[in-house]
């Protein structure tokens, strides 16, 4: 009896840790994060039955939310949503867990969010839904696109980041993002802390006409690095480490504030 | 000759005001704004053909983009894009003005934006794609939903602000979230620069079932100022006065980031 209560009492001290991304729940990255996650707790997955990459935070309003258990990841709990990232974020606490998880991690992403990518990321607002619920929460993203890469030094990079996180050896009652070069594991140099780097995507519509012969516009973009700094995460990815940069959701101008007189 | 000269200089010096929303290009806010707006310059609207409400920062990448040009607002010229409010901007940039405008204003919206609805808000990410951009850019929410709404004491806030942006009485090269509370004139007492309330919203979702029996999930929430502050755009709204919020979007946690050993 003894022995029976102690066991339960080991499996209850696990965390519960709820993983999510945006490339949807059959993208390999979320794969590799789970194989990650689940050596340090009950793991739950809640992610987007579809791919939503770049759809920002995101939530569905005007609609009904579909949401279906799905049997991808062996033992471990997982659930395809209809919705957005934030939506999986939000439908998790409600009404899978109806609690707050001890810890949100969403990714691996297939691109890098370094930067100015984090406004625009699914996996990075997904995991910033996390910490405005007050969940230590981590976005993970990995700089090759390819649905074939690579993710052992993603996976490394990972595991090291949630190891310091659950051990405290970084602060946990916070908000990262978190991105991995596309180097090999020999020349990785190891994890920086790291600012948000001032850059922008500038923007170039292909324009083209449908097989009826109306127009219509496709967004790519190029790039923009506007900072010359050596403490950014473009930086640090550019020259063999993985970046990880502390996030806060208070958009407040603060220098501008104290400069307006109305 | 002299005279038609100085005429044409008179009309090129007349700033090109961009305007968009995330309420659809048909909302009554839109039309409130562009109303204010053709005071100062050479309106320009590019607006979602749909309603877009908490699409936060989403961009399209996935699917091809429509535009088409349409006569609803007399001499100002116009269009509404297939895209996410942010998507309208970067069109409006590449595709419509083939520049920057010199000014970018977003709404009037149909519901308070103040606090951490800037995270969710269309209208406040088109604004925020704006001042990436490098456009000084204002975001204008107004407390009451209803499409019936009164906008007069709105219109009279985004002609202080605007006026006050132009005219450099605050910072010129900068983003604004401005919200306008739903008050009788007689009772508002001004606008009130301010920092963004910590708040969230607190999920719950309605379960139900379809018509065919099938489970469906809803999206509501309950909003909730964490925030005892005198100084924030909640409290400001509370008290008889129009929050204007500077915001940016260097999302770091400096204070975090030194303290963190890696």
């Amino acid at each position: 009896m003894s022995k029976i209560a102690k066991n339960s009492k080991q499996i209850d001290d696990k965390p519960t840790i709820l993983i999510t991304n945006d490339d949807g729940i059959t993208a390999p990255g979320i794969a590799a994060l789970i194989a990650v996650a689940k050596q340090y707790g009950r793991v739950v997955v809640v992610a987007p039955d579809a791919p939503q990459s770049a759809m920002g935070h995101a939530i569905t309003i005007g609609k009904p939310l579909r949401l279906n258990h799905v049997n991808l990841f062996g033992d471990v709990e997982a659930y395809q949503c209809s919705g957005t990232p934030v939506d999986c974020v939000k439908i998790a606490v409600d009404k899978v867990l109806h609690k707050k998880p001890d810890f949100c991690f969403s990714g691996i992403n297939h691109g890098s969010n370094a930067s100015i990518n984090i406004i625009y990321s699914g996996t990075m607002s997904a995991a910033m839904e996390g910490a405005i619920e007050g969940i230590p929460s981590i976005g993970f993203s990995y700089e090759d696109y390819s649905f074939d890469a690579d993710f052992s030094l993603a996976q490394q990079v990972a595991n090291d980041v949630i190891h310091k996180m659950i051990s405290k050896q970084i602060p946990q009652k916070a908000l990262y993002n978190v991105n991995i070069p596309k180097i090999s594991i020999k020349k990785y140099k190891g994890i920086k802390a790291c600012r948000q780097a001032n850059a922008k995507w500038n923007e170039n519509f292909v324009e083209r006409l449908d097989p009826t012969g109306k127009k219509y516009f496709w967004l790519t973009g190029e790039f923009q690095n506007r900072d010359k700094g050596n403490d950014t995460d473009v930086w640090a990815l550019t020259h063999g480490y993985a970046s990880l940069v502390p996030i806060q959701y208070d958009l407040t101008n603060y220098d501008l504030l104290s400069n307006i007189k109305i």
